[in-house]
């Protein structure tokens, strides 16, 4: 069994890499969003021209984006979302979304302080966690069986 | 043509009663989730029995809402997603997320300072308004081919 | 909002009649299989002609029952799956996985007793409950936001 | 052709190794879920921190194992699945119905003992067999044509 | 519960008629094909003009038949095919195969002397049936729970 | 039965008026975008007000119509397009393929003259029309079994 | 591109052979029934059991092959079905309306005596033709643009 | 992440080429249909035998067509249509709404003169360009990031 697994949320810190590290030797696929916060933003003016009005500067690039986010979601076996500490983090929550009415296995990482606002979405989810090693310690499981400790 | 509608989103404010009321006379019927916020925080815990740890008190309640958010979100035609001035409003988010990956008609709402935040979810939208009335004035285009003015 | 529930597992107590007592005045539709048990039993020889061994006996009474189950199932937009206190009743756990798969809301009902060997229905449910009164408030909060008490 | 066969069901006999040694030389792959029973009784909780109610214990746990379940079975063009003598087992007969809404061929395996009240399972099924071996048979039958004996 | 039946197959007996019959007093919606053998064969040239090629006159008449036939089978919970006693019936079988595609309940009604030509199309039905008495028994047990004598 | 057609294409002739009144007596359910031109190019800045550029013009428009086009063509059982004599009529087209893709029966309307450059579109299609009165000639018989004349 | 297609229909000639022959060199992987008819027939008794009905007999037989027959179909995204000069063959007919009902290209193969019996299911086919050759030309042409001659 | 890419629309010109060798080094799959216009105009008679009727020659060899465009659009993640300067190019808008209505990711390109008469295309689109050279760069941002410039 091969998961494939998309990687959704914060970009702001290393977890997407600590994950990745934390999975080594495991039959796992991993796929993200573009994770270049200023190429993400600009991604739409810079390669099909430059607009005056910023919704639709914004609005050319999260639909380039959207190429590689639905491709990612779609293809994915388990979508990890996490939320991180600051901003709104609309995408995130949109995301999950979007893989719970594909059927998609969602695993939801955020911090204690978050818990109510996100009961919604964690209601979707298979695994509520905290840290990049227990989404790990998870696929690890799901994969091979073995429990941490 | 009969419109089905679900009224996503903030809680707080008469928007719901208002775009109902500029709808008068068109062929819409809305749904919206439980916007008793006291009685959508507690209903699990008050029909399934207390818990002591806070998570599992919300999960019961989210998953209780979920019965009546799923059932508005898949029988609707086209979904509106409010976000307010406060709070994180994920369930918003979210439900913006389900719908699109349905691929409902979504129509989004909220102030010219959310725009950046939200690129992501107006960029799967149709339409993206300010006002109650706004959404009034798309259904009753769409069903009667009237403009306002 | 009307909502359509089918009522599946066991169908030695009135637990049905209960149900649909309790929910006297809402807006719901309910469908259950046939719980007469003899006819159950024997519909597909009554009907098809006689067969010497018993496994073509049920086999044909299966099927034939199978329109109902089926039918009720993917209409519904909430199933209520009961796993009494006798008997394996591996068609109501069939049922909930047939729901669960289809995205149907399921609701679970079933003693303490139960609760390890069910825990894979249970985690696909989205309310576990031990009595038709506490369906009956599900469904009444879903579709009127009133919670008991 | 390469079949994908789920070998869902009783964990607590040899039956998965036997059927996989009898298909040897076969174009299949196999998936199954996790078969350490302490592992997958207790995989929730020891990821994602400890419960003191035994519902939440195992319901975290039914969650993950979830996520490999319903990969193999999605995944599958074959799912077997196998009752014991012994236990409830309702989350093989669950397996059973979430293939066959999924409309994946399905395979059941029991003793005869267990015919009555497998009846609606076995009138999903497009074999209903006893034995590994027998699985076996018809695994080679339908990927070289070559029938036993 | 309301059935929606579709009645497939051969044209030259009163079976339809018959069934309908039978079925007095139920909640059972019938559709069917054009059952005028001529208007059938020719509808397409008399709408659509004349073809000198045998293949284009009937290909038109085919197409314009099927708006009905796939509207019929689409809606249908139930899909009755009846094979009768001459003729080739590829367009009876092939409705079948589209039923069964599409998870429609089938019941297949022929006589005896067809039963090892037809077990393909059988194997995919939920009952096998020689007359239309024997269908309107199982749609008044599917109702009404109702066993004939 | 009950027919729910679509009427898309070209709008500066009476042909859906026409068809309509052919249809007089019959049970079918018509569905159309809006015809008023000047509306269906303005409706989104009227609304959503006002752009500088024309291609967010037009776009907000596009998208503002996409409501009652997508809901019209994915709740039709037939779904008519009409070529006319002038005009691109890419929209035309982009709703037949739309159509197709959601397995509707198409029935498609042109003259003669377009008939090599529309040969993917008629492929797709169930009947190829020149005139309202051939297509509500197609409707009464799938519906009546009448034929003309 | 690579090119599944799947075989179905007649088992008495060379047909297969010869048009697996005619595609050498084209990126193709063909897919077919069992064409051992003794085998075919027997299957289901001979692994499940002994019959002493000939309808379960055939039945047991016909569900075994099934496994193959839809994996083969499902996984296909061209199916040809190839219609003999002898026999019933309602199971290529039941085939063909299984595949037209999953949007696959449907290639039929008969002799022209049997064109008015076949216009239904010719009418959901994308190629009507006489000739293994003739397949193997389409082949060639849809992956390398050549045409014969 | 690997792209499949289908290229379809416009064949007068090199964009298809230049497309492909701007991608250089990326991980993409590029499909197309058939662009050897005379090969494409008369496949169908060519294989399957010649027509009087024009309508019919190029009905079949429409459909032949339909075999590679069909698999080439439901395999691709990116739909990219190209609308060229001359013709009438329904085929293309025809591919852009069935690209749409299976939820692909569609990128339309065309001149600045053709933004009015494709503005319900390009409201379907993730971007809208007008080189070849502007999809390479989309293709190559979504993949690995990287901005042009």
């Amino acid at each position: 069994m091969t998961l494939k697994v998309y990687l959704s949320g914060e970009i702001h810190t290393s977890w997407r890499e600590d994950l990745i590290a934390a999975c080594d030797g495991l039959d796992v696929k991993f796929d993200a969003p573009v994770t270049d916060h200023g190429a993400s933003d600009d991604c739409g003016v810079a390669i099909l021209g430059a607009e005056d009005n910023k919704f639709w500067h914004d609005h050319k690039g999260a639909k380039v984006n959207a190429i590689r986010t639905r491709k990612g979601i779609e293809d994915a076996d388990v979508v990890v979302v996490r939320f991180g500490e600051k901003y709104k983090q609309w995408n995130a929550a949109f995301d999950a979304g979007y893989a719970a009415a594909l059927g998609k296995s969602l695993i939801v990482m955020h911090q204690a302080e978050h818990q109510h606002a996100l009961k919604e979405v964690d209601a979707a989810a298979l695994a509520v966690t905290e840290t990049p090693e227990q989404v790990a310690q998870i696929l690890r499981y799901v994969l091979t069986s073995v429990l941490p400790g």
